[in-house]
């Protein structure tokens, strides 16, 4: 049964791959293993309490019905307004007609990949980029090329001259991007925005950690710096609210919008209604503000637990920038290695991470690693770099 | 801003359509319009006291964290289980490793196409066929092939034929469909499914009304009687449960739901956690079965009552058949004409339809209506019978 072979697929299943992150998380569901590998928000940290009572009120309310209903492809309407009224751009620079609820931004993704990509087409990503974008991007056959980066962000030199060849898309996550944790500052924001203002290929910024700053709040996104017309903006709820919702957003021209909106009807109809007037609801709660206040708070300790504890253990064998926010910290083997086989010894003493080079292009990055520290309690976090260090040691690379 | 001229869009996009019910739907808001155009289960028969106290709950035990943390991209487990539970095949027809919960059954359509379709492949529909599969399969460039069906069902010679050309799918809705209530009985399905066991090509059986009969329960589909290797059948708990949930799954063969559950990973992560931890608890409620008995009793009743006043009012000018099961019935003008244009006529009256050509190959079906039953209590029915009626008075087609 499902002999494999026997199957007449489409050319696209080709671009069809396990994310790695996938496969070590399968193997991590051991509780005896810290695990540093997955990208997610403390349930502990959840507003459960409130979504409890605020699911009975909703219930109970006469909307009801409405919550349990089909709804329409682009989502609840007073959820629509609430999130331009939350976004980080001047009033009216998104319209009611340019905004779509998508399930997870992960759909975004999908969404626009579907409407730009054919086959071959190039999409720019930063290096590293966001493993759940080049999923997308490669199952619809797109030639992704990764732009080289500093501690600022994209170069733009390097911006300029790809888009030259009037690629699909460039797909930017400035802000504490998954996995490097990098925020650009406002000059290379302000550079990049020039950069783009000067080419026809879209924008496709992803924003979801933007609310998760420890320091200082970042930034204004470089799509509202852009030519309106070639702008896509994406948001999500995930780590603010909760990930099991699904509730995503994303921002464009209504030109596009209106064709992404037929292009999620022919996907899954619509957003599920329950979640969308549940996180209408919390988006709507005074305690929500001091919620995500809460997030920032505990997340930045466990930041500084992580980047603590490496710097009085491992400031020698790894390199790494403070993230200023997001869930995320970046290192690189300062004498170089691999960090997969690094990740077969922390496996041996319990620990788990992601090896870097699933974010780069094929080969690249394999001195790097990824680790998460928005899951684990700054206990954990202090004993899971010591495993660390006992898997590096000896470790040759 | 938005100059549609102007954006590099993939090919595919040609295939994309606003369907006209959508289009209806949006004029139909009006409260002195009683709609037959929409596929909405009846709101005031939601199960939403029982959801009420599930959710909270839920929401209260120790479930809570993994409802709303992200989920596994094959769904919850035990879900899982519970769908292949209630499933009408034999069990152990199709295990665990099989069985994958979507956004919605729209959801396995958009997922399926996109493992089997490339442009220009060809697909095998009913006629009428489903409106939200076209979109689908046209999204990904099908061509889409349209097969002869009388009042038992697809006709066996005609698929026979079809397949020889060796199509990519052959999608089918046997039970109840959507739109034309039409259920294959115990003896079309074994020909069909024998004229199957010679080819193949793909079985995509859709089932979401199986559980809403009226006369007699179905017949098994047919799914469980080809090749298991050559089967996906989807279901779909939006008219036994609450669409807004966007619930469905998908059964298939192992080797063909583990590439789609990585089609799945890039399109949506999974699917929302929240909604299938309420479903789960509902499922497993023994008020659950009562619920689904009373949607069977209760829109039996609206059947009759459509029923009834067509064949008081309008014998002469409609030709149909009770249906059996489902949300519709499906008409056709006995003198012919154009049902678009007497579909103005009934919008003046103060009543909706969905005019049959969409569910057809482009210019044909125009004689054909689909008429909901489910959403409209007993005296609208009725009502709305009346309207059509005056509608008709001097329609010369």
């Amino acid at each position: 049964m499902g002999d494999e072979a026997s199957y007449d697929l489409s050319r696209r299943v080709e671009g069809l791959r396990s994310s790695a992150i996938r496969e070590i998380l399968r193997v991590v569901n051991r509780p005896d293993v810290i695990s540093f590998a997955g990208g997610l928000p403390a349930p502990e940290l959840f507003p459960t309490e409130l979504l409890g009572r605020l699911s009975l009120e909703l219930l109970q309310s006469r909307e009801a019905p409405q919550a349990l209903q089909y709804g329409e492809t682009e989502g609840v309407p007073a959820l629509r307004q609430r999130i331009l009224q939350r976004v980080p751009f001047v009033p009216g620079s998104f319209g009611l007609e340019g905004a779509l609820v998508t399930q997870g931004s992960q759909q975004g993704l999908d969404l626009v990949t579907k409407l730009f990509v054919d086959p071959g087409d190039e999409v720019l990503v930063e290096t590293p980029a966001y493993v759940g974008a080049l999923q997308a991007f490669r199952f619809f056959g797109a030639r992704v090329t990764f732009l080289p980066c500093d501690a600022e962000g994209v170069l733009p030199g390097a911006l300029a001259e790809a888009l030259r060849r009037r690629p699909k898309l460039v797909y930017l996550t400035p802000t504490f991007q998954n996995p490097s944790g990098l925020c650009y500052g406002e000059a290379r924001r302000a550079e990049v925005a020039e950069v783009l203002r000067g080419s026809t290929t879209l924008l496709l910024e992803d924003d979801p950690y933007r609310e998760i700053w420890f320091d200082a709040a970042p930034p204004a996104p470089i799509a509202g710096r852009v030519d309106p017309a070639r702008a896509v903006y994406m948001g999500s709820f995930s780590k603010t609210a909760v990930p099991g919702l699904r509730i995503g957003f994303l921002l464009g021209p209504p030109a596009l919008v209106r064709r992404l909106v037929l292009a999620k009807q022919a996907t899954d109809l619509h957003t599920n209604t329950l979640g969308q007037h549940l996180l209408l609801r919390l988006l709507s709660e005074p305690a929500f503000e001091e919620h995500v206040a809460g997030l920032r708070r505990i997340y930045r300790a466990r930041r500084d637990a992580l980047h603590g504890a490496l710097e009085r253990q491992l400031a020698g064998r790894l390199t790494w920038q403070r993230p200023g926010g997001g869930m995320f910290l970046w290192a690189r083997l300062s004498g170089g290695g691999d960090a997969a086989r690094l990740l077969e010894r922390a496996l041996a003493q319990g620990l788990a991470f992601v090896p870097g080079g699933e974010f780069h292009a094929e080969g690249q990055g394999r001195d790097t690693l990824r680790l998460n520290f928005s899951f684990s309690g700054e206990e954990k976090l202090e004993e899971g770099v010591r495993r660390l260090e006992r898997a590096l040691e000896g470790f040759a690379g």
